[in-house]
């Protein structure tokens, strides 16, 4: 029996809008890489825009990546999501990935990465900004993925 | 047979802290009141602080009151609460709260009044802030409940 | 301040087919009458069937309905729904139904009906039968609705 | 990169009580263990009795477990969860797993197991039954875990 290697795994959320820019795409990419390079599960909505670049790039770094989906069809996931999660919970799907993350990286995005950041913040899960919402508080907001990676992963 | 009365039912949400303060408080019972007593049906996460006092103000003018509660008890509704709704759900009733009403009133608050704006602002919902989170878009921010009344009821 | 009149408001949720045949409606809505003019307050699906035949009964005995929808709009609930919380959880709103009651009534039904009477009995509500699924346990078997209401009401 | 590998990842959930016996624990594992071998991934409750047996054989083949969660909390995880879900939907959470496997495996099992049953059937999707409830239609009854993982996964 291998014994668990569930401690090492952690499980880190990125949200963002799923229609988001080039540059955002691109940092979110790099979110994805690094997070797989680390041994972290990635997290995320397992659509289109933000989701897509951070799980192809934890899918080409030959990570995990789980895509918690709001509607009942796993064929909703993108092609980089290893395990669809298709709650049909509609909007509630947030809290999930809120819940399921131990932490969460915010790259720009509209108003349902900030009810993401909301739950998250409440839940109180470490939440990582990267251009996002200007809140007065809670979020820790930094200028690139390697800055963020850093934060989370070093001990 | 009575007709259905529904179309003039509008169902507002009153959100805030569940440890608000004396003026906040004092608010959400004068919002809570006049939806009443336009005939307005009052959804609120049926807890303390913001959600006591909207509902107080409601039941008092003689309104429904319904309380969308996080747990599975529905001994957890504050005292004026006609309807609890004992979602068991956790943080995920936030997205029931914002799905179930025509429009959202925000009063100051903290992360699950933020996660609550942002999805009934996903959701499309018109939302009305008294002293909530600024946001740079999104929120008709206002001053007084009066004026969150009428910009809700007035055809 | 009128005091609260929760405790004597029991929520009691019909449960049954969205295409019910003439006679099962029949008995639906004679429980949703009958529930109301217990004072009790009528949970339901809020939709066809089973859901319209309760909430008409209760309905036109001037009672208080309240329609737990599975999908985001509250235009889907039927005609004789007072309070429609849609929720938007699609098939997860049927543990929102059985947690927010405080007994369930089964009439008929299929596979949808078969998980909210597990449900309900997984969290320990009593769950009442008119010629529903037989179990070899769980649900207390009845012939006819006044059965079931005097067995729900009586002290 | 890679290309997808999801197509062959059927993901099938095995469910059944939390505390099982030996029996079934034994059948949940093989189950666990051979929808591994055959590439699939195991979706499950994610805690005790047959969903530790369960994870624990797919495991051991070197399988992917993903643990479905009532409560907030990935620690409530049993050991043999790669990736647990903590959704904090409480039993809302048997939504979810119904809805995120391509087919359900049901062991012995009570209320709970029931309500997936139900859930599942509602949602179109197959299930297959050893030794549990025995309804009048629905449910493939099968004697042992290999005729329903040949009957899962043969073209």
């Amino acid at each position: 029996m291998r014994s668990s290697n569930r401690p090492s795994n952690l499980r880190i959320a990125v949200i963002g809008s799923a229609d988001a820019g080039e540059l955002e795409n691109r940092m979110a990419y790099q979110c994805g890489r690094m997070i797989a390079e680390h041994g972290g599960i990635l997290i995320c909505g397992g659509r289109t825009g933000i989701m897509t670049a951070a799980a192809r790039g934890a899918w080409e770094a030959g990570g995990i990546t789980v895509g918690i989906l709001p509607g009942s069809d796993a064929s909703e996931a993108n092609e980089y999501i290893r395990i669809p999660i298709p709650t049909g919970l509609g909007h509630a799907r947030n809290a999930v990935i809120a819940q399921s993350a131990d932490a969460v990286i915010a790259i720009a995005g509209g108003f349902g990465t900030l009810s993401e950041i909301g739950l998250a913040l409440k839940m109180g899960k470490p939440v990582f900004g990267i251009g996002t919402w200007r809140l007065d508080r809670g979020i820790h907001h930094m200028e690139t993925p390697e800055e963020v990676i850093r934060r989370i992963f070093t001990p």
